[in-house]
Protein backbone atom coordinates (compact mmCIF):
# COMPACT_ATOMS: atom_id res chain seq x y z
CA UNK A 1 0.00 0.00 0.00
CA UNK A 2 1.43 3.46 -0.90
CA UNK A 3 1.05 5.61 2.21
CA UNK A 4 2.60 8.75 1.19
CA UNK A 5 1.70 11.66 -1.33
CA UNK A 6 5.52 11.97 -1.95
CA UNK A 7 5.89 8.30 -3.01
CA UNK A 8 6.59 7.97 -7.24
CA UNK A 9 3.70 6.93 -8.28
CA UNK A 10 1.43 9.61 -7.10
CA UNK A 11 3.71 12.24 -8.17
CA UNK A 12 2.77 10.69 -11.65
CA UNK A 13 -0.14 10.31 -11.21
CA UNK A 14 -1.06 14.32 -10.38
CA UNK A 15 1.43 15.03 -13.14
CA UNK A 16 -0.71 13.38 -15.76
CA UNK A 17 -4.04 14.52 -14.60
CA UNK A 18 -2.68 18.58 -14.37
CA UNK A 19 -0.18 18.55 -17.07
CA UNK A 20 -1.19 17.84 -21.15
CA UNK A 21 2.81 17.75 -21.53
CA UNK A 22 2.96 14.90 -19.08
CA UNK A 23 0.27 12.94 -20.70
CA UNK A 24 1.62 13.37 -24.30
CA UNK A 25 5.33 12.87 -23.80
CA UNK A 26 3.67 9.33 -22.07
CA UNK A 27 0.93 8.91 -24.39
CA UNK A 28 -1.67 8.27 -21.77
CA UNK A 29 -4.41 9.77 -19.92
CA UNK A 30 -5.99 9.29 -16.81
CA UNK A 31 -9.75 8.10 -16.01
CA UNK A 32 -11.27 8.17 -12.32
CA UNK A 33 -14.61 6.65 -10.61
CA UNK A 34 -16.30 3.35 -11.08
CA UNK A 35 -17.94 3.61 -14.08
CA UNK A 36 -15.29 4.79 -16.33
CA UNK A 37 -13.04 1.59 -14.81
CA UNK A 38 -15.81 -0.43 -15.81
CA UNK A 39 -16.16 1.04 -19.52
CA UNK A 40 -11.94 1.24 -19.45
CA UNK A 41 -11.18 -1.71 -22.61
CA UNK A 42 -9.46 -3.89 -21.04
CA UNK A 43 -6.47 -3.98 -23.42
CA UNK A 44 -6.36 -0.21 -23.33
CA UNK A 45 -5.50 0.58 -19.31
CA UNK A 46 -1.94 0.48 -18.15
CA UNK A 47 -2.05 0.97 -14.63
CA UNK A 48 -4.95 1.19 -12.06
CA UNK A 49 -5.05 2.64 -8.77
CA UNK A 50 -7.54 2.04 -6.17
CA UNK A 51 -8.00 3.36 -2.71
CA UNK A 52 -7.47 1.02 0.32
CA UNK A 53 -11.81 1.39 0.83
CA UNK A 54 -12.62 0.90 -2.71
CA UNK A 55 -10.56 -2.38 -2.25
CA UNK A 56 -12.67 -3.19 1.17
CA UNK A 57 -16.06 -2.04 -0.25
CA UNK A 58 -15.68 -4.12 -4.10
CA UNK A 59 -12.60 -5.99 -3.87
CA UNK A 60 -14.99 -9.31 -3.82
CA UNK A 61 -17.42 -8.20 -7.18
CA UNK A 62 -16.49 -10.39 -8.98
CA UNK A 63 -16.36 -8.03 -12.28
CA UNK A 64 -14.48 -5.86 -10.56
CA UNK A 65 -12.03 -8.27 -8.95
CA UNK A 66 -11.51 -9.96 -12.68
CA UNK A 67 -10.44 -6.78 -14.48
CA UNK A 68 -7.99 -5.52 -11.08
CA UNK A 69 -6.43 -8.57 -11.40
CA UNK A 70 -6.41 -8.75 -15.16
CA UNK A 71 -4.25 -5.41 -15.34
CA UNK A 72 -2.84 -5.10 -11.83
CA UNK A 73 -3.29 -2.44 -9.28
CA UNK A 74 -2.02 -0.64 -6.75
CA UNK A 75 -3.25 0.46 -3.46
CA UNK A 76 -3.31 4.14 -1.91
CA UNK A 77 -4.35 4.51 1.59
CA UNK A 78 -7.35 6.56 1.39
CA UNK A 79 -6.08 9.78 2.17
CA UNK A 80 -3.34 9.51 -0.24
CA UNK A 81 -5.85 8.92 -2.77
CA UNK A 82 -7.89 11.66 -1.99
CA UNK A 83 -4.54 14.13 -2.71
CA UNK A 84 -3.76 12.40 -5.61
CA UNK A 85 -7.79 12.31 -7.09
CA UNK A 86 -8.86 15.16 -9.45
CA UNK A 87 -12.61 15.45 -8.14
CA UNK A 88 -14.26 16.54 -5.23
CA UNK A 89 -15.90 13.27 -3.99
CA UNK A 90 -13.38 10.91 -5.44
CA UNK A 91 -14.92 6.84 -5.69
CA UNK A 92 -11.00 5.22 -5.04
CA UNK A 93 -10.34 4.53 -8.48
CA UNK A 94 -8.17 5.65 -11.64
CA UNK A 95 -7.15 3.96 -14.45
CA UNK A 96 -4.19 5.24 -16.90
CA UNK A 97 -5.00 4.27 -20.24
CA UNK A 98 -2.88 4.30 -23.71
CA UNK A 99 -4.47 7.26 -25.87
CA UNK A 100 -5.39 6.49 -29.07
CA UNK A 101 -4.22 7.82 -32.38
CA UNK A 102 -6.24 8.97 -34.81
CA UNK A 103 -5.59 10.83 -38.13
CA UNK A 104 -7.91 12.38 -40.03
CA UNK A 105 -8.13 10.71 -43.18
CA UNK A 106 -9.06 7.76 -41.70
CA UNK A 107 -11.69 9.54 -40.13
CA UNK A 108 -12.22 11.15 -43.40
CA UNK A 109 -12.80 7.25 -44.39
CA UNK A 110 -15.59 6.36 -42.54
CA UNK A 111 -18.32 4.66 -44.65
CA UNK A 112 -21.16 7.34 -45.07
CA UNK A 113 -19.39 10.04 -42.43
CA UNK A 114 -21.34 12.15 -40.22
CA UNK A 115 -17.89 14.19 -38.80
CA UNK A 116 -17.45 17.11 -36.28
CA UNK A 117 -14.99 19.91 -36.92
CA UNK A 118 -14.45 21.62 -34.00
CA UNK A 119 -12.77 25.01 -34.17
CA UNK A 120 -10.78 26.21 -31.22
CA UNK A 121 -13.36 24.85 -28.40
CA UNK A 122 -12.36 26.02 -24.95
CA UNK A 123 -14.45 25.07 -22.24
CA UNK A 124 -13.32 21.36 -21.07
CA UNK A 125 -17.14 20.60 -20.11
CA UNK A 126 -18.49 21.97 -23.62
CA UNK A 127 -15.90 19.80 -25.71
CA UNK A 128 -16.51 16.33 -23.51
CA UNK A 129 -20.38 17.53 -23.80
CA UNK A 130 -20.20 17.49 -27.87
CA UNK A 131 -18.02 14.36 -27.52
CA UNK A 132 -20.74 12.33 -25.59
CA UNK A 133 -23.83 14.08 -27.77
CA UNK A 134 -22.14 12.68 -31.04
CA UNK A 135 -21.75 9.47 -29.76
CA UNK A 136 -25.65 9.37 -29.38
CA UNK A 137 -26.13 11.51 -32.57
CA UNK A 138 -23.94 8.93 -34.88
CA UNK A 139 -21.34 10.92 -35.77
CA UNK A 140 -18.59 8.97 -37.10
CA UNK A 141 -15.27 10.77 -35.96
CA UNK A 142 -14.31 14.34 -34.56
CA UNK A 143 -11.74 16.61 -35.83
CA UNK A 144 -10.67 19.64 -33.48
CA UNK A 145 -7.79 22.48 -34.41
CA UNK A 146 -5.18 22.18 -32.08
CA UNK A 147 -6.48 25.54 -30.60
CA UNK A 148 -9.30 23.63 -28.97
CA UNK A 149 -9.02 22.27 -25.59
CA UNK A 150 -7.85 18.92 -24.67
CA UNK A 151 -9.38 15.91 -24.68
CA UNK A 152 -7.72 14.51 -22.05
CA UNK A 153 -8.01 17.07 -19.86
CA UNK A 154 -9.85 15.27 -16.62
CA UNK A 155 -13.33 17.89 -16.51
CA UNK A 156 -13.24 16.53 -20.52
CA UNK A 157 -13.24 13.45 -20.15
CA UNK A 158 -15.78 12.89 -17.02
CA UNK A 159 -18.26 14.62 -19.25
CA UNK A 160 -17.55 12.52 -22.20
CA UNK A 161 -18.94 10.37 -19.63
CA UNK A 162 -17.21 6.96 -21.69
CA UNK A 163 -17.48 7.92 -24.71
CA UNK A 164 -14.15 8.89 -24.83
CA UNK A 165 -12.79 5.45 -24.68
CA UNK A 166 -15.53 4.92 -28.64
CA UNK A 167 -15.69 7.84 -30.74
CA UNK A 168 -12.78 8.56 -33.01
CA UNK A 169 -11.08 12.10 -32.61
CA UNK A 170 -7.60 14.02 -33.75
CA UNK A 171 -6.17 17.28 -34.01
CA UNK A 172 -5.11 18.82 -37.13
CA UNK A 173 -2.73 21.97 -37.21
CA UNK A 174 -4.38 22.92 -40.31
CA UNK A 175 -8.34 22.81 -40.38
CA UNK A 176 -8.93 24.65 -43.87
CA UNK A 177 -6.95 22.46 -45.64
CA UNK A 178 -8.92 19.82 -43.59
CA UNK A 179 -12.03 20.54 -44.30
CA UNK A 180 -10.71 20.90 -47.87
CA UNK A 181 -9.93 16.98 -48.12
CA UNK A 182 -13.02 16.48 -46.78
CA UNK A 183 -15.25 18.12 -49.45
CA UNK A 184 -12.57 16.98 -52.02
CA UNK A 185 -14.04 13.04 -50.86
CA UNK A 186 -17.15 14.56 -51.18
CA UNK A 187 -18.46 15.33 -47.82
CA UNK A 188 -20.99 18.33 -47.39
CA UNK A 189 -19.09 20.48 -44.53
CA UNK A 190 -21.78 22.88 -43.11
CA UNK A 191 -21.31 25.87 -41.03
CA UNK A 192 -23.80 27.40 -38.48
CA UNK A 193 -23.29 31.05 -39.06
CA UNK A 194 -25.09 34.19 -38.49
CA UNK A 195 -24.48 35.12 -42.28
CA UNK A 196 -26.23 31.40 -43.58
CA UNK A 197 -29.84 32.28 -45.69
CA UNK A 198 -31.07 28.27 -44.99
CA UNK A 199 -32.34 26.69 -41.73
CA UNK A 200 -30.38 24.22 -40.44
CA UNK A 201 -33.15 21.67 -41.01
CA UNK A 202 -33.71 22.38 -45.00
CA UNK A 203 -30.20 20.59 -46.12
CA UNK A 204 -30.25 16.84 -46.41
CA UNK A 205 -27.54 15.38 -44.04
CA UNK A 206 -28.25 11.57 -45.12
CA UNK A 207 -25.11 11.59 -47.41
CA UNK A 208 -21.88 11.97 -46.36
CA UNK A 209 -22.16 15.51 -44.26
CA UNK A 210 -19.93 17.56 -42.02
CA UNK A 211 -20.56 20.29 -39.21
CA UNK A 212 -18.10 22.83 -38.07
CA UNK A 213 -18.53 24.11 -34.49
CA UNK A 214 -16.66 27.28 -33.30
CA UNK A 215 -15.11 28.76 -30.23
CA UNK A 216 -17.63 29.72 -27.43
CA UNK A 217 -17.06 33.58 -27.57
CA UNK A 218 -16.01 33.81 -31.06
CA UNK A 219 -17.94 31.28 -33.46
CA UNK A 220 -16.58 30.31 -36.30
CA UNK A 221 -13.09 32.36 -38.05
CA UNK A 222 -13.46 33.65 -41.18
CA UNK A 223 -10.78 30.91 -42.91
CA UNK A 224 -12.63 28.28 -41.84
CA UNK A 225 -16.90 29.52 -43.18
CA UNK A 226 -14.93 30.27 -46.13
CA UNK A 227 -13.87 27.10 -46.50
CA UNK A 228 -17.26 25.30 -46.32
CA UNK A 229 -19.65 23.65 -48.80
CA UNK A 230 -22.38 26.09 -47.29
CA UNK A 231 -23.19 28.43 -44.58
CA UNK A 232 -26.52 27.60 -42.71
CA UNK A 233 -28.71 29.30 -39.90
CA UNK A 234 -30.36 28.25 -37.16
CA UNK A 235 -33.18 29.89 -36.99
CA UNK A 236 -34.00 31.23 -32.97
CA UNK A 237 -36.96 32.92 -31.03
CA UNK A 238 -36.70 35.76 -28.42
CA UNK A 239 -33.44 37.90 -27.83
CA UNK A 240 -30.89 35.26 -28.39
CA UNK A 241 -27.43 36.65 -29.96
CA UNK A 242 -26.14 32.65 -29.92
CA UNK A 243 -26.63 29.33 -28.52
CA UNK A 244 -23.83 27.45 -26.57
CA UNK A 245 -21.80 25.47 -28.09
CA UNK A 246 -22.62 21.95 -27.20
CA UNK A 247 -26.09 23.14 -27.73
CA UNK A 248 -25.90 23.81 -31.67
CA UNK A 249 -23.75 21.14 -32.08
CA UNK A 250 -26.39 19.41 -30.71
CA UNK A 251 -29.57 20.95 -32.73
CA UNK A 252 -27.31 19.78 -35.75
CA UNK A 253 -26.01 16.45 -35.13
CA UNK A 254 -29.95 15.47 -33.63
CA UNK A 255 -31.14 16.53 -36.87
CA UNK A 256 -28.52 14.66 -39.09
CA UNK A 257 -29.68 11.48 -37.07
CA UNK A 258 -33.46 12.18 -37.07
CA UNK A 259 -32.80 12.19 -41.16
CA UNK A 260 -30.54 9.25 -41.14
CA UNK A 261 -33.20 7.12 -39.32
CA UNK B 1 -15.59 55.70 -3.63
CA UNK B 2 -15.67 52.13 -1.15
CA UNK B 3 -12.48 51.11 -0.39
CA UNK B 4 -13.16 48.60 2.64
CA UNK B 5 -13.68 45.31 1.92
CA UNK B 6 -15.42 45.56 5.75
CA UNK B 7 -18.02 47.77 3.91
CA UNK B 8 -22.07 47.00 4.41
CA UNK B 9 -22.26 47.30 0.94
CA UNK B 10 -19.73 44.88 -0.02
CA UNK B 11 -20.91 42.45 2.76
CA UNK B 12 -24.51 42.83 1.67
CA UNK B 13 -23.20 41.96 -1.90
CA UNK B 14 -21.05 39.04 -1.10
CA UNK B 15 -23.98 37.67 1.01
CA UNK B 16 -26.68 38.19 -2.33
CA UNK B 17 -23.39 36.23 -4.14
CA UNK B 18 -22.96 33.39 -1.98
CA UNK B 19 -26.19 32.64 -0.28
CA UNK B 20 -29.83 31.96 -1.91
CA UNK B 21 -31.47 32.77 1.93
CA UNK B 22 -30.08 36.28 1.83
CA UNK B 23 -31.40 36.61 -2.16
CA UNK B 24 -34.66 35.55 -1.41
CA UNK B 25 -35.08 37.36 1.95
CA UNK B 26 -34.59 40.54 0.16
CA UNK B 27 -36.54 39.47 -3.22
CA UNK B 28 -32.87 40.30 -5.29
CA UNK B 29 -30.24 38.66 -7.34
CA UNK B 30 -26.87 39.90 -9.02
CA UNK B 31 -25.79 39.75 -12.39
CA UNK B 32 -21.75 40.26 -12.98
CA UNK B 33 -20.34 41.88 -16.37
CA UNK B 34 -21.01 44.57 -18.82
CA UNK B 35 -23.36 42.83 -21.27
CA UNK B 36 -25.50 41.77 -18.38
CA UNK B 37 -25.60 45.39 -17.30
CA UNK B 38 -26.49 46.27 -20.93
CA UNK B 39 -29.50 43.66 -20.96
CA UNK B 40 -30.66 44.37 -17.36
CA UNK B 41 -34.38 46.24 -17.81
CA UNK B 42 -33.45 49.81 -16.31
CA UNK B 43 -36.89 49.45 -14.05
CA UNK B 44 -35.89 46.01 -12.20
CA UNK B 45 -32.28 47.07 -11.70
CA UNK B 46 -32.07 48.16 -7.63
CA UNK B 47 -28.39 49.30 -7.44
CA UNK B 48 -25.16 49.39 -9.34
CA UNK B 49 -21.43 48.69 -8.40
CA UNK B 50 -19.12 49.20 -10.35
CA UNK B 51 -14.79 49.04 -9.79
CA UNK B 52 -13.07 52.21 -10.52
CA UNK B 53 -11.28 50.82 -13.40
CA UNK B 54 -14.50 50.26 -15.27
CA UNK B 55 -15.87 53.97 -14.42
CA UNK B 56 -12.07 55.34 -15.91
CA UNK B 57 -12.38 52.78 -19.32
CA UNK B 58 -16.34 52.83 -19.87
CA UNK B 59 -17.80 56.05 -17.40
CA UNK B 60 -18.28 58.48 -20.54
CA UNK B 61 -19.85 55.74 -23.00
CA UNK B 62 -22.95 57.88 -23.25
CA UNK B 63 -25.40 54.82 -22.92
CA UNK B 64 -23.52 53.20 -19.90
CA UNK B 65 -23.18 56.94 -18.33
CA UNK B 66 -27.07 57.50 -18.63
CA UNK B 67 -27.88 53.91 -17.48
CA UNK B 68 -25.44 54.47 -14.46
CA UNK B 69 -26.99 58.08 -13.80
CA UNK B 70 -30.48 57.01 -14.21
CA UNK B 71 -30.63 54.03 -11.45
CA UNK B 72 -27.53 55.40 -8.94
CA UNK B 73 -24.59 53.28 -8.35
CA UNK B 74 -21.58 52.67 -6.11
CA UNK B 75 -17.65 53.02 -7.08
CA UNK B 76 -15.37 50.00 -5.50
CA UNK B 77 -11.71 50.58 -5.37
CA UNK B 78 -10.64 47.97 -8.17
CA UNK B 79 -9.02 45.38 -5.50
CA UNK B 80 -12.28 45.81 -3.60
CA UNK B 81 -14.66 44.92 -6.65
CA UNK B 82 -12.25 41.68 -7.16
CA UNK B 83 -12.91 40.56 -3.64
CA UNK B 84 -16.80 41.02 -3.64
CA UNK B 85 -16.70 39.60 -7.44
CA UNK B 86 -17.95 36.05 -8.10
CA UNK B 87 -16.02 35.50 -11.38
CA UNK B 88 -12.41 35.15 -12.04
CA UNK B 89 -11.49 37.70 -14.32
CA UNK B 90 -14.32 40.16 -13.22
CA UNK B 91 -15.22 43.05 -15.40
CA UNK B 92 -16.28 45.67 -12.79
CA UNK B 93 -19.58 46.23 -12.94
CA UNK B 94 -22.32 44.00 -10.97
CA UNK B 95 -26.07 45.10 -10.15
CA UNK B 96 -28.69 43.91 -7.89
CA UNK B 97 -31.97 43.28 -9.56
CA UNK B 98 -35.31 43.01 -8.69
CA UNK B 99 -36.59 39.13 -8.49
CA UNK B 100 -39.85 38.39 -10.87
CA UNK B 101 -42.01 36.30 -9.62
CA UNK B 102 -44.03 34.19 -11.77
CA UNK B 103 -46.97 31.83 -10.99
CA UNK B 104 -47.57 28.10 -12.69
CA UNK B 105 -50.64 29.30 -13.23
CA UNK B 106 -49.94 32.23 -15.46
CA UNK B 107 -47.13 30.16 -17.59
CA UNK B 108 -49.64 27.82 -18.25
CA UNK B 109 -52.42 30.07 -19.32
CA UNK B 110 -49.44 31.22 -22.16
CA UNK B 111 -51.18 30.95 -25.50
CA UNK B 112 -50.06 28.30 -27.41
CA UNK B 113 -47.41 27.51 -24.77
CA UNK B 114 -44.32 25.49 -24.76
CA UNK B 115 -43.29 24.56 -21.50
CA UNK B 116 -40.58 22.74 -19.66
CA UNK B 117 -40.78 20.90 -17.06
CA UNK B 118 -37.30 20.74 -14.83
CA UNK B 119 -37.40 18.04 -12.02
CA UNK B 120 -34.43 18.15 -9.80
CA UNK B 121 -32.06 19.79 -12.17
CA UNK B 122 -28.86 20.56 -10.14
CA UNK B 123 -25.70 21.61 -12.00
CA UNK B 124 -25.99 25.18 -12.36
CA UNK B 125 -24.49 25.37 -15.71
CA UNK B 126 -27.20 22.81 -17.23
CA UNK B 127 -29.86 24.53 -15.95
CA UNK B 128 -28.42 27.95 -17.00
CA UNK B 129 -28.19 26.38 -20.22
CA UNK B 130 -31.34 25.01 -20.26
CA UNK B 131 -32.96 28.61 -19.43
CA UNK B 132 -30.81 30.43 -22.60
CA UNK B 133 -31.82 27.55 -25.08
CA UNK B 134 -35.24 27.44 -24.03
CA UNK B 135 -35.44 31.62 -25.47
CA UNK B 136 -33.87 30.33 -28.71
CA UNK B 137 -36.35 27.89 -29.12
CA UNK B 138 -39.49 29.43 -28.23
CA UNK B 139 -40.11 28.07 -24.83
CA UNK B 140 -43.23 29.96 -23.42
CA UNK B 141 -42.16 29.63 -19.61
CA UNK B 142 -40.34 26.65 -17.33
CA UNK B 143 -42.06 25.17 -14.27
CA UNK B 144 -38.72 24.10 -11.62
CA UNK B 145 -39.35 21.28 -9.01
CA UNK B 146 -38.25 23.26 -6.10
CA UNK B 147 -35.44 20.26 -5.72
CA UNK B 148 -33.53 22.02 -8.48
CA UNK B 149 -30.57 24.23 -8.57
CA UNK B 150 -31.80 28.28 -7.58
CA UNK B 151 -31.93 30.46 -10.57
CA UNK B 152 -30.44 33.24 -8.83
CA UNK B 153 -26.91 30.97 -8.42
CA UNK B 154 -24.32 33.59 -9.91
CA UNK B 155 -23.50 29.95 -11.94
CA UNK B 156 -26.99 29.87 -13.30
CA UNK B 157 -27.24 33.74 -14.27
CA UNK B 158 -23.57 33.81 -16.22
CA UNK B 159 -24.98 30.30 -18.53
CA UNK B 160 -27.97 32.50 -19.11
CA UNK B 161 -26.49 34.96 -21.00
CA UNK B 162 -29.56 36.99 -20.60
CA UNK B 163 -32.34 34.92 -20.94
CA UNK B 164 -32.82 35.23 -17.51
CA UNK B 165 -33.94 38.84 -17.97
CA UNK B 166 -36.75 37.65 -20.46
CA UNK B 167 -37.18 33.56 -19.42
CA UNK B 168 -40.98 33.25 -17.32
CA UNK B 169 -39.72 30.93 -14.77
CA UNK B 170 -41.28 29.65 -11.45
CA UNK B 171 -40.96 26.81 -8.72
CA UNK B 172 -43.55 24.66 -7.52
CA UNK B 173 -43.46 22.47 -4.21
CA UNK B 174 -45.87 19.81 -5.84
CA UNK B 175 -44.77 19.18 -9.26
CA UNK B 176 -47.60 16.08 -10.22
CA UNK B 177 -50.19 18.45 -9.27
CA UNK B 178 -48.70 20.96 -11.58
CA UNK B 179 -48.19 18.02 -14.34
CA UNK B 180 -51.98 17.19 -13.66
CA UNK B 181 -53.29 21.27 -14.32
CA UNK B 182 -51.56 21.37 -17.04
CA UNK B 183 -52.74 18.58 -18.60
CA UNK B 184 -56.49 19.53 -17.39
CA UNK B 185 -55.68 22.68 -19.73
CA UNK B 186 -55.35 20.42 -22.95
CA UNK B 187 -51.62 20.40 -22.25
CA UNK B 188 -49.46 17.47 -23.87
CA UNK B 189 -47.00 16.72 -21.15
CA UNK B 190 -44.00 14.41 -22.69
CA UNK B 191 -41.58 12.97 -20.84
CA UNK B 192 -38.00 11.45 -22.58
CA UNK B 193 -37.69 8.20 -20.90
CA UNK B 194 -36.12 5.09 -21.13
CA UNK B 195 -39.46 3.41 -21.13
CA UNK B 196 -40.70 5.56 -23.82
CA UNK B 197 -41.86 3.97 -27.15
CA UNK B 198 -42.19 6.32 -29.64
CA UNK B 199 -39.52 8.45 -31.03
CA UNK B 200 -39.74 12.09 -29.86
CA UNK B 201 -39.89 13.73 -33.47
CA UNK B 202 -42.85 11.57 -34.14
CA UNK B 203 -45.23 13.83 -31.94
CA UNK B 204 -46.94 16.57 -32.93
CA UNK B 205 -45.64 19.81 -30.72
CA UNK B 206 -47.40 22.89 -33.04
CA UNK B 207 -50.31 22.75 -30.34
CA UNK B 208 -49.80 23.33 -26.73
CA UNK B 209 -46.77 20.97 -25.37
CA UNK B 210 -44.45 20.36 -22.53
CA UNK B 211 -41.79 18.70 -21.90
CA UNK B 212 -40.49 17.00 -18.14
CA UNK B 213 -36.45 17.11 -18.06
CA UNK B 214 -35.21 14.99 -15.41
CA UNK B 215 -32.30 14.97 -12.57
CA UNK B 216 -28.61 14.28 -14.29
CA UNK B 217 -28.28 10.87 -12.68
CA UNK B 218 -31.85 9.69 -11.68
CA UNK B 219 -33.90 11.14 -14.55
CA UNK B 220 -37.28 11.63 -14.03
CA UNK B 221 -39.28 10.54 -11.26
CA UNK B 222 -41.92 7.27 -11.36
CA UNK B 223 -44.11 10.32 -9.92
CA UNK B 224 -43.61 12.87 -12.63
CA UNK B 225 -43.42 9.86 -15.37
CA UNK B 226 -46.48 8.81 -14.16
CA UNK B 227 -48.28 12.12 -14.27
CA UNK B 228 -47.12 12.59 -18.21
CA UNK B 229 -49.42 11.92 -20.94
CA UNK B 230 -47.01 10.59 -23.05
CA UNK B 231 -43.42 8.66 -22.43
CA UNK B 232 -41.11 9.10 -25.43
CA UNK B 233 -37.79 8.40 -26.60
CA UNK B 234 -34.67 9.91 -28.02
CA UNK B 235 -33.68 7.05 -30.30
CA UNK B 236 -29.33 6.72 -29.53
CA UNK B 237 -26.65 5.09 -31.74
CA UNK B 238 -23.86 3.86 -29.82
CA UNK B 239 -23.29 2.78 -25.91
CA UNK B 240 -24.34 5.90 -24.18
CA UNK B 241 -26.99 5.18 -21.36
CA UNK B 242 -28.62 8.66 -21.65
CA UNK B 243 -27.63 12.35 -22.55
CA UNK B 244 -26.60 15.56 -20.64
CA UNK B 245 -30.00 16.78 -19.17
CA UNK B 246 -29.09 20.35 -21.06
CA UNK B 247 -28.80 18.34 -24.61
CA UNK B 248 -31.63 16.24 -23.90
CA UNK B 249 -33.68 19.67 -23.60
CA UNK B 250 -31.90 21.11 -26.61
CA UNK B 251 -33.15 17.97 -28.71
CA UNK B 252 -36.62 18.24 -27.59
CA UNK B 253 -36.94 21.66 -27.79
CA UNK B 254 -35.60 22.80 -31.30
CA UNK B 255 -37.50 19.53 -32.85
CA UNK B 256 -40.36 21.77 -31.30
CA UNK B 257 -39.56 24.71 -32.99
CA UNK B 258 -38.51 22.99 -36.09
CA UNK B 259 -42.44 21.58 -36.32
CA UNK B 260 -43.92 25.26 -34.86
CA UNK B 261 -41.79 26.95 -38.11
Amino acid sequence: MIESTKNPGVKTLTGLLKKAKNRNEEGVFVVEGRRMFEEAPLEEIKKIYVSAGFLDRYGKDKNIADKLEAVGYEVLRDDVYEYASDTKTPQGIMCIMKQKKYVAESILEAPNPLIIFGENIQDPGNLGTIIRTAEGAGVTGIILSTGTADIYNPKVIRSTMGSIFRMPVCYVSDMVATIGAARARGIEVYAAHLAGKESYDAADYKTASAFIIGNEGNGITKECAGAASKLIKIPMKGELESLNAAVAATVLMFEAARQRR
